[in-house]
């Protein structure tokens, strides 16, 4: 099944560029092809790291840390090949690759509302018309009645409502997807932060005919600094992808990339991501207590089973962007819900997403007490 | 003057993350706004580098970088202040932000044919109309006669020809650009390789209306692996490439930054470069020699002085992208000219791009021999 590509996509001829490097990369090869500086002429950069890697490298990314996602995604229930893997300038480069292939002014994309905010803005400055569902929706008949170009899920720890799908509704939305044939882009930051015990497997995994797109980041585990993700695509995505990931920024940093593939090959991985995990619960755990404590009965939340946030509607309806302003001012920052929703016009959510994972347990209590104050205030304001 | 932006541009909004980020940098402010993970998470990585700058930067760039950019530029004759610059993932990233900053479908662009095939690559996939240009052309009235959106140049040791516009081409071009109001964006990863002595003050410096981008790189005299670039650019086109940066990828890697930032303040830097303009002076002298033993009587070309590539034009305009192929089985791997031409239908053009800068010296007369023989004997085959 050939999916609906942009009209701007067909203009993306293949690079001689990159099969050129190909053949260049053959030890009997005298290149004169590339642009690539005397690898002799690299400063000592004071690291214990290959000097190879400070070379320009293959636009998919190096091979040895694909074959490790490879092993990593296979663990997870999706099997994928090495050849199907493209290393990001983490994720949020994704969401730009995938609005490429395929959105034109006007292109449907189907995706949840809330959702992530920095994706509504990517698919809309391509063009989109956005068309919300819920995970409830997925059994219902006329889901994709308005043929989207895609559906865009973030089924594990979303952002920013923390739901996490069941296997029951990721097989049910993964079969409307089959039979409607809308590709299904998958992001995937927050899988490796659960702390309890849920349904995880890739909705992708599910997908028996459509194309899909799945990736996943490092930043929630080791380090955003280091801007590094990954996409694993169906086959037939694949070179489309590889070809928008070069004409963004020919490759990405391999310093990282060796990087992220020593700590994912530590011995003591596991061991130190059930240390992060366990770390992590304390913090939700701590959080819901002060929330229970200075929002209680004006208010309501789910506690996140996974994942960085705290998704608190408020009782009243307020426009939590308006609130922000008074926040900011007693010196606790949060993120208003409005900027979330795909009707970006919408005012007055009453939603506002926390962050539990970067201020200490202390801190939490007082931020949130200052808040609690500050809403209290902020809505017997508006109800004079 | 406000330049003509995409229709596209006007749908990327401001984003409240980045305000929100800013405000919660102030070390008062206690955070639940961003996702960002706890800082003490974060894994030793056995390098002597800074733990902050694991952590999500500024969309912009390090500060400390782009303070030291600015110093740079100054020298170079073209003075900004720190806020006009962004820190790339690459100069390629800063294509494909200009390219979405003014390219529409149908969009006109102006620029040298030919001239870096990638830059092309992107210009006609976000729908550019190309109208190509010569620096011979600046002294005549009706150069920017369609209306580009802007111009693209590479003045100093261009892609692919080497060439470098002296100061009076330099003036004459931005002279026009700023009489017809057409913006400018000059890509300049070359000019610190500059082997004999020539004019490279930035063409941008010589701009008194028009609104401008510089970019620059790190992967021609630090190490592309790195995948760092910079651009500067007038005030007035900063906000909007801060947010096409934003969506493109967040921010550049920041280790990647601090290692860049630290190899420009080391007290050898310039005696290092200084022995690497050598090493690749002596690479391009030696090129020259062998093109003159084995090219002799049936091409032509210009020694550059500077940058990194022979630009080598064959006596019979065969279609060197069927040479390849021919070359390729014997070891020995070019450029083909014909991709860097605007017009992408162009056939046979005998021209062939040789980088003189990886292959070492007997490896470049070696390959060079090879290639003679089988232009040679390719030309004799397209007579017959």
């Amino acid at each position: 099944m050939e999916p609906r590509f942009s009209a701007r996509l067909t203009d993306l001829q293949a690079s001689p560029i990159r099969q050129i490097l190909a053949a260049a990369n053959r030890p009997d090869m005298i290149s004169f092809a590339g642009g690539l500086p005397a690898g002799e002429s690299f400063p000592s950069f004071a690291l214990k790291v290959p000097t190879a890697i400070l070379q320009y490298g293959p636009t998919e990314g190096d091979d040895a840390l694909r074959e490790c996602l490879c092993e990593d995604l296979a663990r997870l229930g999706l099997a994928v090949s090495t050849d199907q893997i493209i290393i990001l300038s983490g994720s949020q480069q994704g969401i730009d690759l995938v609005a490429k292939l395929f959105i034109d002014a006007g292109t449907r994309v189907a995706l949840e509302s809330p959702t992530y905010l920095a994706a509504l803005q990517v698919f809309r400055f391509f063009g989109a018309r956005l068309a919300p569902f819920t995970p409830a929706d997925a059994g219902n008949g006329d889901l994709f009645r308005e043929r989207p170009a895609f559906a865009y899920v973030i089924p594990t720890f979303h952002n920013p409502t923390g739901y996490c799908y069941s296997d029951a509704e990721r097989k049910a939305l993964a079969r409307v997807c089959d039979r409607e044939a809308i590709p299904v882009f998958e992001d995937d930051p927050y899988r490796d932060l659960a702390y309890d015990p849920c349904d995880r497997r890739p909705l992708c995994a599910y997908l028996r005919e459509s194309p899909w797109i799945y990736q996943g980041s490092f930043s929630k585990t080791l380090a955003p600094g280091l801007r590094l993700g990954f996409l694993a695509a169906s086959p037939a995505l694949v070179p489309h992808l590889v070809r928008l990931k070069q004409a963004a920024d020919l490759h990405s940093n391999r310093l990282s990339q060796w990087l992220v593939l020593n700590a994912l090959k530590r011995p003591d991985r596991e061991v130190r991501l059930a240390a992060l995990v366990e770390a992590y619960r304390r913090k939700r755990d701590a959080f819901d207590g002060a929330l229970h404590e200075h929002f209680s009965g004006f208010a309501r939340w789910e506690k996140p089973q996974g994942g960085l946030f705290f998704w608190l509607h408020l009782d009243v309806p307020i426009d939590t962007r308006l609130l922000l302003d008074s926040a900011l001012a007693d010196g606790v920052a949060f993120m208003p819900g409005e900027p979330f929703y795909a009707d970006h016009t919408r005012h007055a959510t009453g939603v506002l997403r926390l962050a539990f994972s970067h201020a200490s347990e202390a801190e939490a209590n007082k931020g949130l007490k200052i808040l609690s104050e500050r809403v209290r205030r902020f809505v017997d304001g508006a109800r004079l």
